[in-house]
């Protein structure tokens, strides 16, 4: 890869006719063309391997072959491709998939709802059956929270930015601390129950709680199982539903299928997006304990909760999951990833980086936030594709997809490494 | 066809494992397969006439071959599939296209947003940028107004039913009367433009006004293009916003590409989704006057806002565009599907029914709004979906893809004919 | 009177400590120190003639002799003046006699809550308790309606500039037309109830309607009893609650006790405050319907709920009502002012005025809206004290006390008449 | 006093005709009649030591005589009792003197706004004016905080159960933990300041913040002057202004004229109410910095915000203030009852109370939170009247008016110290 001596195409046309609010191909200025598994080529050839994986919607790599050629099957047979929430035989297959693989083993028996084909639609309806259940409707979450871009996802999402972008006031949830976040002697949980048991706290007593086991977008931060298992005691306790958002974290991100697996909870309502698509086709879940589906027909709905695409894709896509193999192959890939961290943690204590996260989503916190993104800009001229999260962007993220090769991956962590040593070699100069 | 004898698939997968919000499957109770253009098969090999269209998504047909010749090649070739925001070629050949057939021959210069690949991420979208533009918060709708399921699109949506899902208080949104409400002698424009001159009304000055120029959920209610000139005009004068939500509407569905085309009307900000994916495929538009895009980058973002499949899709889809062929079908199509009405009305006046709509959505409202479901019962068991809409669903939506073949339209008004007859004669019964 | 001779007080330590907000002080610039019924003199010895009346506090005049010597009597006696909510001599009086002057006549038994000392109060009290018994939160209004300037009634007040004051959004309220808003051939009500009786109007099932049966601060816009009756019914049909703001219009200023006495309705919660108080000081009341009073104890409270001066002055001021001579007597005044009234519509078309309001409470509006303004200046300077109101302050109100001296009366109607022919003879010259 | 032989009068009348909603007079179930200094007698001749004084109404007792004679003769000389908010001499008395004796010895400029004759009133008055100067929404208010009953003070008090009783979501407003809320390790300031450093916490930047410096409602729980510092300094960083509510707390309560008088810190808004009326006459003020005055005439208003009976009682008050005497007579008070307080906390340890509070405002807070109301119902058979207050009504408050006789306030300790005495006989028993 010699991306520094080949052009790059140009974005004239996007300049001219895409909104201003387009974001991540100011950073990765090229455009792009062809893709597999971990790799990313532009329209004059140059090749990027991409430690992104579409910010967790590509776990299963670019154009996985297992998966695409069922949907090439399914489409050239006349497959029902758009059926709004009719029955397919597509959608009929991947019920009873995601019974088999995720569900069943588990002892669950969660009810799946198609909330539409986006997180955000899948958060969406977490938080109106919540509501309805309950019949009240604060919703508590937490600092440095992600859920989504739509009303009342905004509303439970931390970062102001994108709060102000309302442009209304955002209502009906209020933020609790996530662990962690006064540091490693505050009991948070401590701090969340003393309020709900105070009748003067001014909290009122919520319908439910939504949490991320692991928050990409606010800084790969990691609840333990210890604070999990903590509020999902409480949430019984108090009648609060638990939702526990697994958009970004599930389908194997952090290894295990779902990110707070090794927690133990069982939570009332999952959220899920992204991967599960299988393919990077728009799809979400909203899954639900049985008492707690109590949806009028009709009552929430979408023209695109019916992609058969999706369904085929995803189908395929649980075949990863039907023995423990994809989560060991996983743990080696972390594995592989926490070294060089640690490396670069050990050799350039001068860029006082903290490790943060954990499974394929692992990075660097930047005391100064702003070396994050320059990090991100010498790797992508270099041909790697990374990004950065947290309230300060100050997190530079490593987040390939689960399927890459051992050698993409070293590939990749050697450009990074390099682009360290740049980083690290600009700020003596400075 | 002759599905009465045919025995049909049972549901019991989707009885057991889907939530209880699923909808359209409790309607039309099979087990769909495959379709082409305007015909569905069901696992049993049952075959059923298409009047529904995926709630207008499949203005081309199912798996219309034009479009998906380009898909499956666009996959085999390792084209991108899912790309966040950032450039693909695909995106740029959509953008070109977009611009070429749709905004140049309109004199527009609108920026193109991908908001999300949904409609309701294409009206928060609009609702954001509208109040960031102007720094209001109010929202002006209309009765019957149909706009999406997530909070923001919610608060602006009139069905009561879908507004209770939310559990929470819907705020920043005010409904004036659309047009017709009070009858045809009352000019309800004279009406909202009185209270927005009265500062005693009551009623903020709002960011904007978000309206469907023909209204398909609430009931193929249709507004006079004086009416929407009228609007036009006072939202010019009092420095709102025009919002066009033409997700249902557009490309084609009323004939011309925006079904408020021959009202001569340069709307601020346009709602696309639905039928502008080509092939059923989730995908969104938010078009923008340029003045208006003052969006920071990534102040609303969205993991499948980068769906190329729907890029590709789209693109081709636009060749029906280029020149008028295309929007005379469709003249044809409403044409035979308006005799047919108008003979149902003339042959049947005991049913008391108003024919709505135009183009190739229109419909019977029925007095005794439960003969709309009834009639579309009595269809389905004869071979032919189609839905009601509705405050009361008491309008028969008769709603084929754009592309049917003439001799199919001519089976399904057939079926259509039939059902009406069978129904008129239970009701001679009752 | 020889006003214009005669210096005027300065107001300098007015304008260097009391805060911007102040309002009638900059109109009728002057320091005033006694007042007996309806006349007022300022610090300089100036003599005014009310017409303002505390804006319908005053109904008893100033100082009226036997209310005060009730008060003198009471305090020189060590009565208690403040007690919170509990139990007084002088509360059981006024309960009682509440009971059988007002009450009792008319058959009802509503509960008499003493909800602060304020019209605000009893407006907030009231919204509560409907949205506790129905457990609906939205409230119907009315364009131009006036409740409060604290939050919850805030909402439910049409006034665009008071509204901004509160500089957050108002929300659950829904402003409906006032009687004649669309003209006197638009039936409003037709209109409300089409809105609620449609499941995709946008307008939620409403907790309670709270209305005026004369907007005061609205213009003077009285609602005819046929209308009242129309929206008890709808109320009734519904299940909401019909709450009426009877603040300032009560207590005899439109004739009867209650302004809505002849339109024969019997609101569940009726507000009243301004000259309950007997003597202008700070007292209200939220009436309410048994089965309405489900109130836990406490559930709303106030310090100055039991202010004993109030009930003391309360209690002597009903004496007014035992029999039906006061209101004769308002009668007769009442006629007074509409000849003159008639008088200056016959002389003065050109000033293009329109009568508005009945009982002690008519005015003039002004097509041309400044025009109000400036006769109340002229009118000041004349020793006349009026007030405009509408939404534009177009409308010269007469709003003299109940108990004014027929001389006095006429003699300030001599300055009003006066007064519009300098207006006439000003706008000649303009 | 022998209350216990002596016959209570009967609340007949309060039961049938007043609202459930009546509270206090259910606690102390008598009629009260008259009253002096901080004695109170029953329509039966009962006599009660009054250890509540109206909640903080009247500091100055029940029928000062100072006060009074300046009211009847007042009165008596036709003095104007209602002015609106009109200049008056009684008004321009008051606030001479409020700047000679309580702004201009502590270097203050503030303007006095008349918001309306309660607290509730001050309160809605400097949230909208924050909220208008900093054209933000939110405001920061604390755990347990108590503001008022309509609907703005309502969304900043933290007691859930008035909260409920909106009948609304109540919104704008975050609650932050008091001083000492999480005990005495934890800094509460500094985990308030991290959120707002943090623009990922979900907490918007803030229009103020609005706090007591001892709760009273909440608790007697008082910050320390090194809060309060740290408070005014945050909100200075942040251009978020500091509101004061020193309704309760004002006027002396807790020693000096304002209760963070001691703290240094020079508020943006400081609310005041309850005694700064003197007589217990309906009265409130919102002082501002003159920066912040930005009111635009009448943008808020209210029929009462003109009570000269309020003015003149106020003036006359202010004379206590001129010298330090009163303040060193409060503080032999404070020290006589903390010496009661102490004494019961020795030698009844087994009721494990802890003492709260300062001034003439502390209590006993119970483990038990029962005993509190029970010990104030010991005391109201003995003859002595004192309330409860806290999250759980825990706390068994002692608040005298400030002018209470040396011995009276023995005697009314002496029965406080029985009632302790029976009740932990009580406990022994139970």
């Amino acid at each position: 890869m010699d991306n520094q001596v080949m052009e790059k195409p140009k974005l004239t046309v996007f300049n001219n006719l895409e909104s201003e609010v387009r974001s991540y191909c100011r950073s990765f200025q090229t455009v792009f063309d062809k893709a597999r598994n971990a790799r990313l080529w532009d329209t004059q050839g140059n090749e990027y391997i991409d430690f992104f994986a579409g910010a967790g919607a590509l776990n299963y790599g670019h154009n996985n072959e297992k998966i695409r050629q069922k949907l090439v099957d399914y489409m050239m047979q006349d497959g029902v491709t758009h059926s709004l929430d009719m029955a397919t035989e597509a959608k009929e297959t991947f019920l009873t998939r995601f019974q088999e693989v995720i569900l069943k083993p588990r002892g669950w028996d969660h009810k799946v709802m198609f909330p539409g084909p986006t997180g955000t639609n899948a958060v969406e309806a977490a938080l109106k059956i919540a509501r309805k259940v309950t019949g009240r409707s604060t919703v508590l979450c937490f600092t440095n929270a992600f859920h989504g871009m739509s009303l009342g996802s905004l509303a439970v999402t931390g970062n102001s930015f994108k709060r102000q972008g309302a442009g209304v006031d955002l209502s009906h949830s209020v933020f609790m601390p996530y662990d962690g976040y006064f540091g490693d002697d505050v009991d948070t949980m401590a701090y969340m129950e003393k309020l709900l048991d105070d009748p003067g706290s001014g909290i009122p007593l919520p319908a439910a709680v939504i949490v991320e086991a692991v928050q990409g977008e606010g800084g790969l931060n990691a609840a333990s199982g210890e604070w999990l298992q903590k509020l999902a005691r409480i949430c019984k306790d108090k009648g609060m539903l638990l939702i526990l958002d697994d958009i970004q974290m599930g389908c194997g991100r952090t290894g295990p299928f779902f990110s707070f697996d090794d927690a133990g909870i069982e939570p009332d309502i999952i959220c899920l997006s992204k991967s599960i698509g299988g393919f990077g086709l728009p799809m979400a879940l909203t899954l639900m304990k049985p008492e707690i589906d109590i949806w009028e027909p009709g009552e929430h709905n979408g023209t695109f909760r019916g992609n058969n695409l999706g369904f085929v894709a995803a189908a395929a896509a649980l075949n990863y999951w039907e023995t423990e193999d994809f989560q060991l192959d996983i743990g080696i890939r972390e594995n592989q990833i926490r070294e060089s961290l640690d490396c670069i943690a050990k050799y350039y204590p001068q860029l006082s980086g903290e490790i943060r996260g954990r499974g394929l989503i692992q990075g660097f916190a930047f005391n100064k936030p702003e070396l994050a993104g320059r990090l991100s800009e010498i790797a992508f001229e270099q041909g790697l594709i990374m990004e950065t999260s947290g309230p300060h962007s100050e997190v530079a993220k490593l987040m390939p997809p689960l399927t890459i090769e051992l050698d993409t991956l070293e590939q990749g962590l050697g450009i990074f490494i390099n682009s360290v040593k740049q980083l690290a070699a600009e700020e003596r100069l400075s």
